[in-house]
């Protein structure tokens, strides 16, 4: 095991979180990764066949990819569900996936879920018209879950769930998962999301979007030539709502291996999504901006009774500086589900505190998740 | 004196900070609006003739735009100055002067300047060749400065500054002003706005910027038609940052007579720089990020001797939920300003706290700066 605290050690999770060491590559149904050397790791696409969103359209053969690390036991009490977050693909948030780490492969059966839209699931930059770019259809953290769950419990026969995890919109899916399937998941460990999205991050939202899209290149998602400067405005602007003012102030970005901020700017960010394409960029912000977890009426209709409605044991985390999920809006949901336990990040590092970069807030979260992994199910209060 | 707490008073304060209730034409050079009916309010413009700007360019036959309130007394002890901030001219920024208000013309001579580059001053918009648009120079507040001392001096014979107040880059005008002419600014009250932008600061700036110049429409600054999306950008960007988190949760914009949140994206929001040009923009951003009063060796080289060396007495304010001047920046600086006094506005409107729209915040800064004027001049640890 690495020391996380070494130089090298942070340089290959700034490259894990921009997607460069990850394979980047589209799987075809049922193939497994042959770069992953790992004996239990694996990589594969789940076919959902003809899926009916929520919107009322359906997907047609729409795929699911995934990877799994470590292996089922045998009566299946093992599984620990983690979705991708903004942008990721599945191979990008493994730093808190090894032996001896939070999520342990020794231990775990771990389920890296890709979100529809990241690219590798069924996402506007791999579906075929009618559907294609900026046509593909409005996804709902629901519809992720409603997909999620067939692939577990059809290819792995899954009926509990150890634990859900996941960081920002992974942390949405989380909260889904356990409002949409209460009597299967045992805890949950969201961190640095919330389970409804706020109005203010829905405008911090469009107002990337706005950026990206000001690009006249961009040709409302039927670009010819990739929208460069709207890429590059959209990734400027992210810069500044993802990392906190006292992170800029006392350049942190130095402990990533960038020697100034104009390298930063450039060499961080915009190369952290120059792998991305913008209509799936795009459609992922806007499930981000519709995400409710009490929008549906089996959910109970709002956001108090279907958070009231969880039975998991569920710990809860935020950043201390988080500029769209505040710790404010995530400590009131909190609240709201039975015996949860709420705990601050204490960081300047923003929302970026969960994106496994700076190993004193990771140490600080692994240590919560192994905390709520070595606790009985279900919920504290129950 | 109208209730401030009025609907219809709140309704004509959102009214003048988008610039509606303003002239919003440019004067010739000493004339003055024939609109202002006020019998001691006068519009002007001061030649500043060749005006040597800090870059080394000379601006040829440049000019600065003024308003004053009220009349300047015999012994001239009682003037005020109130620079504008960004992106406002000085009929935007009227709110806290009236009879009875802080800033009283039956009191005081108050003289509202109109920063370089506003588009009323020597700006982008009206500079001839080679200096027109995208290729005019780079002002620094010390450049503002320079050229408010002239026309406070040569057209007022002024010796003494009773007060210099201003918001967000007005503040930092303010702070300019207290370094710049010690023995001559007897009080200031900076509010919503730090000595030197942060980097923080600058990389949200950096985003508003690549937002609105994503747009190929914009042409380097050479646009034939107005970089509409680009313009729609920068407002919705924005829209994130001077409002805070909870402003937006608790649908504040409605106290602004706005319906639904994109009503005001839109009415409030694009309306704010629908008149504004793009290359002034730009121009005062620039100023904005390169802003550190400290940075002229005749200031003292830092930052800490630049505000060690203010004579005047000082009442520093911030907003508490500011995103980009933080009240934790703005409190660090204001302990190294001898016997400064610092004030936290509680309030959840974020930086437009300072804006004049909510009244209960306008009241707070009100009463701080009535409180200022009625103490003695110079420095309370003197």
């Amino acid at each position: 095991m690495s020391d996380p605290d070494s130089p090298d050690s942070a340089r290959r999770a700034f490259l894990r979180s921009i997607g460069a060491l990850s394979a980047g590559t589209f799987l075809t149904a049922g193939s497994e990764d042959a770069q992953t050397k790992a004996a239990d790791a694996r990589e594969g696409l789940f076919d959902l066949g003809d899926f009916a969103l929520r919107s009322g359209i359906t997907l047609r053969a729409a795929k699911l990819a995934y990877k799994t690390h470590g292996r089922l036991n045998a009566d299946k009490s093992n599984a620990i569900l983690y979705p991708t977050p903004f942008p990721a693909h599945h191979g990008d948030i493994e730093w808190p996936i090894g032996p001896g780490r939070a999520l342990d492969p020794d231990k775990y059966f771990i389920i890296v879920l890709d979100q529809l839209g990241n690219g590798l699931s069924a996402s506007p930059s791999n579906t075929p018209a009618p559907y294609d770019r900026a046509r593909f259809p409005i996804i709902t953290i629901f519809d992720d879950v409603v997909a999620q769950r067939r692939l577990v419990t059809e290819l792995f026969g899954l009926r509990k769930i150890a634990l859900a995890v996941g960081w920002s919109m992974g942390a949405q899916q989380v909260y889904q998962w356990a409002v949409s399937h209460p009597e299967m998941v045992e805890r949950i460990a969201p961190f640095c999301g919330t389970a409804k999205t706020t109005p203010h991050n829905a405008v911090f939202l469009e107002g990337v979007r706005a950026a990206l899209t000001a690009d006249g290149a961009w040709m409302d998602g039927d670009y010819q030539t990739p929208p460069v400067r709207g890429m590059r405005a959209f990734a400027r602007v992210y810069a500044g709502w993802a990392f906190s003012q006292p992170f800029y102030k006392q350049e942190l970005y130095r402990q990533l291996g960038f020697g100034s901020l104009p390298e930063f700017l450039t060499g961080f960010w915009e190369q952290r999504y120059a792998r991305r394409d913008p209509n799936n960029l795009l459609s992922l912000l806007r499930t981000w901006q519709l995400n409710d977890v009490g929008a549906a009426p089996e959910s109970g209709g709002t956001l108090a009774r279907a958070l009231g409605s969880i039975k998991a044991r569920a710990t809860v985390m935020a950043a201390e500086t988080d500029l769209y999920f505040t710790p404010a809006d995530i400590e009131a949901e909190a609240h709201l589900i039975p015996g949860a336990r709420f705990r601050l990040i204490p960081t300047i590092w923003g929302h970026m505190a969960g994106a496994g970069l700076n190993p004193i807030d990771s140490q600080f979260i692994e240590a919560e998740i192994k905390a709520l992994l070595a606790a009985p199910a279900w919920s504290a209060s129950a």
